[in-house]
């Protein structure tokens, strides 16, 4: 992966880099999105548009550009076949570190590169993730894609260092999202639960597609958010996100879910999930 | 101010550029601090150096320089006669996208900057600070000095739209600090009340002599969370900051403070903090 685009170039890796006075950097004045690629197309590319100037707008960052076109390119000039294209706005380079914007007509910073990764064969699909939950002391405004991602980080190595997969994030007893998915749980009666959209949590785009398949399986969504507790007794529980797609959860802080085996109905959602990114109707960039 | 230090040089400002797959630029996984200079002498040095110290240990992100030789060396080369230092540590740039921490041995990425500006002269401090209260929606570790400062940047530009100077934070009823300063109030009675230091709030470097002078000056320290309408109601409302200084607040969401004009022990303190940092037995870097 060694073609990355810089502000209208596409540059080699070790030539992509932007001023030290990018606001990216030093005030976190910036936001993003990670798109899949499977079997060399961009998944679900008009939804993550959508959601990166929905960003942009509630930011007031003025940034206009054929997302589709870089991220095509970079997956043909990359020769990528399956992993995923990330995107990074940033409101631009002041002359001098000054928290207010500087002069409307500053250009954005926006730069993209292409990373390997396996999405549909990932073989944590066959037994289903660890997690642990921890307060989510992040921001008030996640619905917004931005670079703030310390405490994400942070929640991963926390994980890591619990040896178990991933942190789903809580305020009081109620279950937000994970460290970069969104978390679902079907309860003992069939019900699929998922946080409503609102401040707390990112509006997923993973998550429109889980829902919709779930909905076409016969579940009923409720979407709402869901306690800890009422996790740990869920018959399923499951994150989506643009990189583990759908994916199973078979354990909570130490509760197994079910019968600690990938849940029936997450296995369904996945594979007409998966059929439904990979069929044919689609066109190859 | 042309030279910045970057990664173990001193370049012109055009050259100081980072890699994009920088973590503080991906993740915000960065620290920063901002130290005056007046007379060409650099600030609390050593209280900034402890804080960075801090800040980089609550990240564990391994990084050791002598500080106070690059802030120097910026001084001098730059020929900085009033202003300030602006020094940033990143855990350092990653091969590829990843929220968990690189390899040990990365380097962590560490440049500085000088600016202009006049702090001593600010005319701010005859006319005192208009401010205006806003929710506190910053991530819950605001005691570790992150470059998360999109909320504070989205604050500053609230402040300008409404045409005053700056904002106050609040959880409840009860003030944090401010975009970028500690805030204080004397009551009515001649208590000095200061938020205790805890999650909430910015441990100040000024904020500690600003506390040593007012003492000095008979005044009663209190450190606990105020509430809006206390501040409404304060005999006197200030804010410290290493840029700032000491500067008095005049108004409060439109409600006058005292009279209307900066306090009296308010510019007490902070000519007493003036002495103290222009004072004869300091050493020019």
């Amino acid at each position: 992966m060694h073609l990355v685009y810089l502000n209208g170039d596409y540059v080699p890796k070790s030539s992509a880099k932007i001023s030290v006075f990018d606001r990216g950097l030093l005030f976190s004045d910036a936001v993003y999105e990670v798109i899949s690629v499977i079997d060399g197309r961009l998944i679900d590319m008009e939804r993550h548009v959508a959601r990166l100037e929905r960003s942009l707008g509630e930011l007031s960052i003025d940034a206009a550009s054929d997302w589709t076109a870089i991220s095509q390119k970079l997956v043909a000039e990359n020769d990528l076949e399956e992993g995923l294209i990330y995107l990074q706005v940033s409101r631009g380079v002041m002359d001098e570190r000054d928290y207010r914007w500087p002069a409307p007509e500053t250009p954005p910073t926006i730069f993209a590169f292409a990373q390997d990764r396996t999405l549909v064969a990932n073989p944590m699909a066959d037994r289903g993730m660890r997690i642990i939950t921890r307060p989510d002391m992040r921001w008030q405004r996640c619905d917004i894609k931005t670079t703030q991602l310390l405490y994400a980080s942070l929640m991963k190595m926390e994980a890591a260092s619990a040896g178990v997969d991933d942190v789903w994030m809580t305020q009081g007893d109620l279950v937000t999202e994970g460290t970069s998915q969104n978390a679902h749980i079907i309860t003992q009666d069939g019900l699929l639960v998922s946080h409503q959209l609102d401040r707390r949590v990112l509006p997923g785009v993973t998550r429109i597609e889980t829902l919709a398949q779930a909905k076409s399986l016969g579940l009923t969504i409720e979407e709402r958010a869901f306690s800890i507790e009422e996790a740990r007794n869920a018959k399923e529980a499951f994150v989506s996100s643009s990189t583990l797609l759908i994916m199973p959860v078979v354990e909570i802080d130490g509760h197994r879910i079910g019968d600690g085996q990938p849940g029936q109905c997450t296995d369904k959602i996945r594979q007409k999930y998966l059929a439904a990114v990979q069929g044919a109707g689609s066109t190859r960039t």
